[in-house]
C-alpha cells in the first residue's frame, strides 16, 4: 500500500460529494421549522437521532452531494489528469454517484448520532473520531452500489479526514459559524 | 488486500499482548492509592488525563504486554501453524515485542484520555471508537520499533477491535466487572 499524490488525487475525487454534503449541511440549521427525523420518538429514554437530525438536513446533503458530482463530472474534460506520470485510476463520477455519496454521508452521520444517543451523549457534545469519521463510512458503504474502491483510498481517507474535519471545524468556530469547535 | 483466517491469524498473534495489557490493566483499579499519571496538575481547566491514568496501570500493562509476548514465544514450537496451506507471516514474537506492544498501547490510551479531556469528555463517559481504537494505534505505531506491519493486519485489527472491545465490555457489564457498559 503507498500513499502518494495519485492516490490522494484519486481519493478526494471520489470523497468531494460526500465531504461537501457533510461540510455544508449544517448550514440547513439557519432555517427554522425543521422536522426532525425521529420525529421525537425515544429509545432507552433518549431521543433516537436527537433534534439535530432533520428530513430537511437528510435531503439537502444529497442534493448537495448530486450538485458537487454533477460538478465534477462537466468538469472532468477540463482538469489536467493527463498529466500524470502514472495512469490515474479516476472513479467516473455522475449526478447519480454524487447523490449516493450525498446520502450514504448523511446516513453514516445519523448513524454515528444513533450510536451517541444510545450512549447517552448529549446534542453537541463531542465524540471524537465517531463524529469525524461516521459520514465517511456511510459515503465509502453506499458508493460501492456504484463503484468498487481501492483499499489505499478507504485507509488514506480515514486517516485525513479526522484532520481535515477538524481543521475545518475550527475555522467555522474561529469564523464564529460553528458553535463548538468540533 | 484480502481478509482470510491467515490474516486474522496473524494479526491476533501480534497484538494479543496489547489486548491482553488494555483488557487487564482495569483490575489495576482493585487496588488503593494509585499515583495518577498526571499527579493532578490540568490543562485548560481540566485534568490532564484524568485520575483513571495511573502509573501503576502503565507499569501493569507493560509487563501484562510482556508476560504474554513470553508465553507467545514459548508457545510458538508447539503451535500448528505449519498445517497452513499458505506460509504464514508470523512475526517473532519476544518479551520484548511483548512489552513494546504493552507500553504502546497504555499510552495510546493515555492518548485517547487526553483528547477526551480537551473536550471536557468526564472520565468514564464514552467516546465511541476513540474509546476503542486508541490503544491499538498507539500499540501498532510501537511495535513498528521492532517489525514491520501488513496493511492488511492494520485494516482488519482496526475494523474487528471495536467488535471485539464492545463484546468484552457488554460481557464485563453483564458480569458485574464492570460499571458502564463501555
Amino acid at each position: 500500500m503507498v500513499f502518494d499524490i495519485y492516490t490522494l488525487v484519486e481519493a478526494i475525487w471520489l470523497i468531494l460529494p460526500a465531504y461537501a454534503a457533510n461540510g455544508l449541511t449544517p448550514l440547513i440549521g439557519l432555517c427554522k421549522n425543521l422536522h426532525p427525523i425521529d420525529g421525537g420518538r425515544k429509545l432507552w429514554g433518549q431521543p433516537l437521532f436527537g433534534e439535530g437530525k432533520t428530513w430537511e438536513g437528510l435531503i439537502f446533503g444529497t442534493l448537495i452531494g448530486g450538485l458537487i458530482g454533477m460538478v465534477e463530472m462537466l468538469a472532468y474534460p477540463y482538469l489536467p489528469f493527463g498529466i500524470s506520470p502514472e495512469p490515474l485510476n479516476i472513479v467516473p463520477m455522475s449526478l447519480l454517484l454524487g447523490l449516493v455519496l450525498g446520502l450514504g454521508a448523511m446516513l453514516g452521520d445519523l448513524g454515528g448520532s444513533f450510536i451517541k444517543r444510545r450512549l447517552r451523549i448529549a446534542r453537541g457534545r463531542p465524540a471524537p473520531i465517531l463524529d469525524q469519521e461516521d459520514f465517511l463510512v456511510g459515503a465509502l458503504l453506499f458508493s460501492l452500489l456504484l463503484v468498487s474502491l481501492e483499499w489505499d483510498w478507504v485507509v488514506l481517507l480515514a486517516v485525513i479526514t479526522p484532520v481535515i474535519h477538524v481543521t475545518a471545524n475550527i475555522l467555522g468556530y474561529l469564523l464564529k459559524v460553528k458553535k463548538q469547535p468540533w
